[in-house]
């Protein structure tokens, strides 16, 4: 999907919630179990209830690994769902690749190619080597990992290394690599006042923000320092909407939780646009 | 598999070699393509040739990923045969994982009770929670990237940061996370001098070395500055021996590479030992 696409579906829809698809079986509610693919299921349900108010779907590579073989499964069966009942959604690896350059040749392949995802989100410890054969994909999207939104991200990411912080170190270096206008960036919600800083050096990429709930505040605060021209931002929620009840209507719990995002999402893009 | 069972096998065989798993379709011999399964087969045939010549295999997740459903299936087959069959070898998921404390959670949960692996590499970008749900796993072991052996490495890994390398930092930080002794770390051997250095942080630790090839000088480079009392180096060696040859006695010739490289390292071994 084009940048643009993603942009003209985001005004259409009046939202950039992107919806976290990490399904872990003792949580989903009980009676999915019995299904033959309980997760394929679960997510089928949240995806029909919920693709009107969002506008990407994020899948966490993890929670289908976890189960194996028939996790695999699931996670194909979703993206293929997704590709061909939902094209006008944006669809996110959520992996955290990244391997020397004829290894995450392969990591590309598995996702752009097999799998047919829109975007991947990959790790940049491993520098340019490492990210440039994602970014060969000219209609597909590399979501690079900047600042993240767990406590560990004042690990590394925040030391400073020559005169600035490494997250801001490994933003500008990603700039400079060949084809780095399919980049976009993971930058966690927590720190919502790092979004001004991040802006000075990537005005134009879409940003990829974990960590938002559904409670106002934090939602205004990340749109104020990190919306441009074209919105330029998915803001996921995962939990706070997928597991918002266990009953037999768990869809329509998800749906309402959902919809009061896109709803606090449509006002501020009012004020904004 | 205890460090202890593992530095045993290292002198039993006099080997301290890895071999990399990392099959790529277009490069296996061509015979073996009719086959159901042709990963598998490769890995089986490799597998039997090299097994009294190394110590460790480790399998990179990504050819298997690309592969989708087949070759996720072609890795659960790889590991159940090494478990089944060489108990006694050391396995390693080359898959550098990492992501925020229950996502890892989940992907300990993949590669240590799905699979079945004795350890996984993982990604510190995101900082201590996310290596830390790996290192609660008190029988396995967790191989963080410290400083790798692609060119990107200098990108970010080697950036001076509270007056030192940033690799140097992270090995140093991550000796303060729980179960830390749980830990291993990959140490790229195109900067065998840095190896001292290394070992000043980490004297007791196992050092997962990739990028040495068959000929002599590299290896003799890293075991004069790497190896501790308990060897504390897994080498390894991928396509120089998986490759070696694409005729029908292909796993021949990978055997016989595999052995020039396990004579220069019991020669190096009987030098320290």
């Amino acid at each position: 999907m084009t940048t643009q696409k993603l942009v003209s579906e985001i005004k259409k829809k009046q939202s950039f919630l992107c919806i976290g698809l990490d399904v872990d079986l003792t949580k989903i509610p009980p009676h999915l179990l019995e299904l033959e693919d309980p997760i394929f299921a679960f997510n089928k349900a949240i995806i029909e209830a919920t693709h009107h108010l969002c506008v990407a779907y994020k899948p966490n590579t993890a929670f289908y690994e976890a189960y194996g073989l028939k996790g695999w499964k699931s996670l194909q069966k979703t993206i293929h769902y997704l590709n061909e009942n939902h094209p006008e959604i944006f669809t996110i690896a959520d992996a955290k690749r990244g391997d020397i350059g004829n290894t995450s040749s392969m990591y590309a392949k598995a996702f752009f190619e097999d799998l047919a995802f829109d975007s991947v989100t990959v790790a940049p410890y491993m520098g340019k080597d490492s990210i440039e054969p994602f970014l060969e994909f000219s209609d597909k999207h590399t979501i690079m990992l900047a600042l993240t939104s767990n406590t560990g991200a004042f690990d590394f990411q925040t030391l400073t290394t020559i005169g600035k912080p490494l997250y801001q170190y490994v933003l500008e270096t990603s700039k400079g690599w060949k084809n780095s206008d399919n980049l976009m960036y993971v930058v966690g919600a927590t720190k919502a006042s790092y979004f001004s800083e991040i802006r000075k050096i990537v005005p134009d990429s879409f940003l990829l923000v974990p960590g938002v709930g559904a409670q106002g505040g934090r939602l205004a605060e990340v749109c104020s320092n990190g919306m441009n021209a074209q919105v330029g931002l998915l803001v996921n929620s995962s939990r706070s909407i997928i597991y918002a009840s266990s009953t037999s209507d768990f869809a329509i719990h998800a749906a309402s939780k959902a919809q009061i995002i896109q709803l606090e999402m449509a006002g501020l893009m009012a004020k904004y646009f």
